[in-house]
Formats: structure tokens, C-alpha cells, sequence
């Protein structure tokens, strides 16, 4: 999993019909992660904008996140506490 | 997932079987995503050039998309709404 | 996908019993692609030296190429057609 | 697998359920490893901050641990016995 | 696939139990491949140190090598022949 901070989310209304009631949220990476650049993330946890999350990719976010049948290839799948000294 | 902007297609005759009836659209990653350079997409959703897209890849792609069993790795999942402020 | 051109082949006979009969092409991915470095795939379609072709990775190449067994992760499963416009 | 140095934890308290009862370890691939940037990873062996780790990604984190409906993505699968000359 | 020179191995006393049994090698990626960083493989052939040998990575090094329900990532899987022009 990789810790990003939630920048924003996106709309797409012609989207497969599996997708149907997902938020896509924007999450930026906490620099010093493996993943420099933005990932689009369905959102399990209700995560808001700025909030420091972490991310789940590949077929954990599909398989894990009980959405096996969906396109789905990542996922936030927690929200990190307040307070921790995150780098 | 990724947004990105569908860039153009290519085509391909000789293909495996289970490809056939697919279009392959060329998708260049928006600036400052996990990825930096285009991914060929199978499109699901009838994207256009020009267009801003949500990019499923690995096994969501395949299972994702009802194409379990074709060799498909990266496919348009959802088109942008316009007006969005993306970056 | 992505859109390579076949640079090579190599030779392994120490392999797993698997992959017996299978050919390894070595692609370089075209300039702007998501990869920037070679890839070994397996060759499904007949894909010969300096041909453009679409590569698939990961599971795709396995599942969507009838090799689910094989410790297979890329797969060339398409020859581009001549004369397209490519960047 | 990568070789890394587990370099802390993180706390996520609103999380998905089948999360439960992970710890979240921060583990950084050692110099010159195929990744460069901090992978969050479950801990399966009971590795302590500072130990030199081995890390598996993807569906392997996931089935390889027994936790094939949880949403993770890499895993602490061994640790690295002391005194190896590591690079 | 990659192609890569077996540059050691690491030892791991402590590690899940399904990975008992197994060899961890230390592969570096040929200049020039996808990977330009270095992959801890299982080693399903009998590699020696500075032979030159295909890893696949992914659901292949353990759906492709009989480990279906071990955390492997990277296995060696072919060992190419002497005297070819590698790049």
C-alpha cells in the first residue's frame, strides 16, 4: 500500500455500468513513496479532501475490497490517524 | 486508475482471437499521474480523441470488463464530465 | 498495452518445463510509452525482428493467452499494421 | 520480492474491516532495489523497526499470506538473518 | 520477462512457512530492461552466480511455478545459453 493525501475527485458519468456509485477520489502520494504521480482511487472509508490515506492497488483493490467484477485497480482502504509523524 | 487523454488508436489485423472487435486507443497520462507515458487501452465506453478518461489496468482490466479471458491489460473505463478542473 | 518493436530474440534451454515451445522476443517499447526499457515476451502471433507490435503484461498475458500455468508475465498479441502514424 | 528496512508504522483506525488486526509497517527498499520509494506493508513474521526485510507485492501478498479477501498489497514475508552483506 | 545476472542470494531464517525450501536470489535487471533496479527471485531452475536468466514477475512466479499459495513475487524461470549478443 502506498500513504497519499486526498487532492481531490473526479466525475465521470459515462462510465461501466459496474462502476455505478463509486466516488473516484485523487490521491497524491506522500513524497518518498514508491509512486511519485496521482492515482485515482475508488474510496471503501468515506476519506475527505486532505486527509491522509492509504491506498491499495492491483487486484487488492478489486478482490479485496469485495468488487471482484468491477475495473477497478485501486482503492482507499483506510484513514491514517491524526497526529502521526508521517514521512 | 489514471486520467488521462485519448491521444489517437492503432490498429493491429493480425491480433490473438479473442482481441477481435476491440479498439486499441492510444491514451497519454494527464501531467503529474503515477504514470508518464501513454498505455493502449481497450476502449469499453466509446471515447473519442480529445477526450479525458479514467485507465483501469492490470487484472481489472480483464475481469473488470466482462474480457476475463482475452489479453487485455489496461482498458477505458469511464470518460471525464467536462468542466472539471484537472490537473 | 504498449507499442514495441521487436529487437531480438533469446534463447533459453534451462527453463521451466512449462515454457517449453514458446519463443522469447526481447521489445523495446516505443519512445513515450509507459516503459522505457526492453521487455521478454512470449510470441503468440508470429511476430518477426523490427515489426511493431502490441505487448500485454502481467496476468493478461497468461490467463488471455490460453497459458494460464506458465510462468509467463508479457505476451506480444498483435503486429501493428504498416503504415500507421506512430510517436 | 525487495529487500528493505522496516523504518516504522502507521495507524489507520478507520480502515476496512478485513483489515482488522494488520499492522502497517513502513518499510524502505534498500539502495539500488527496483523501487526506490517507501512501500506500506503488512507484517506477517513480527519484524521490529530497523530489521532488513523481505517484501512481497501484489496478488502474492494477498494469497501467498492467506488473506486472499483482504485489500493488501505487499506483505513482510521474511527477515533477513544478520551478518549478510547486503547492497 | 526480464533478463538478468544472477548477482547473489540471502539468506531468511525467519519466514512464512510456505516459502521453506526456497532460494532467494539477488537478480540485476541487463542495462536497458524495464527494471533498471534489482528483484529477489525464487530460483525454479538452479541459476549460479553470474549466469544470465529470464525472472517473471507477478501472479506468474506463482500461479506459473506449482506455488499457487506462496508470497512469491519474482521467480527465475529460464537460464539463457552461453554466447548469445545480449544488449
Amino acid at each position: 500500500m502506498i500513504i497519499g493525501k486526498v487532492a481531490g475527485s473526479v466525475v465521470s458519468t459515462r462510465k461501466c455500468e459496474n462502476l455505478v456509485g463509486n466516488k473516484f477520489m485523487v490521491v497524491e502520494p506522500l513524497p518518498g513513496m514508491k509512486r511519485s504521480g496521482a492515482v485515482v482511487a475508488i474510496d471503501m472509508i468515506g476519506a475527505g479532501i486532505g486527509e491522509y490515506v492509504l491506498v491499495a492497488e492491483g487486484s487488492a483493490a478489486r478482490v479485496g475490497c469485495g468488487m471482484e467484477h468491477a475495473p477497478v485497480d485501486a482503492a482507499i482502504v483506510g484513514i491514517l490517524d491524526d497526529g502521526q509523524n508521517l514521512r
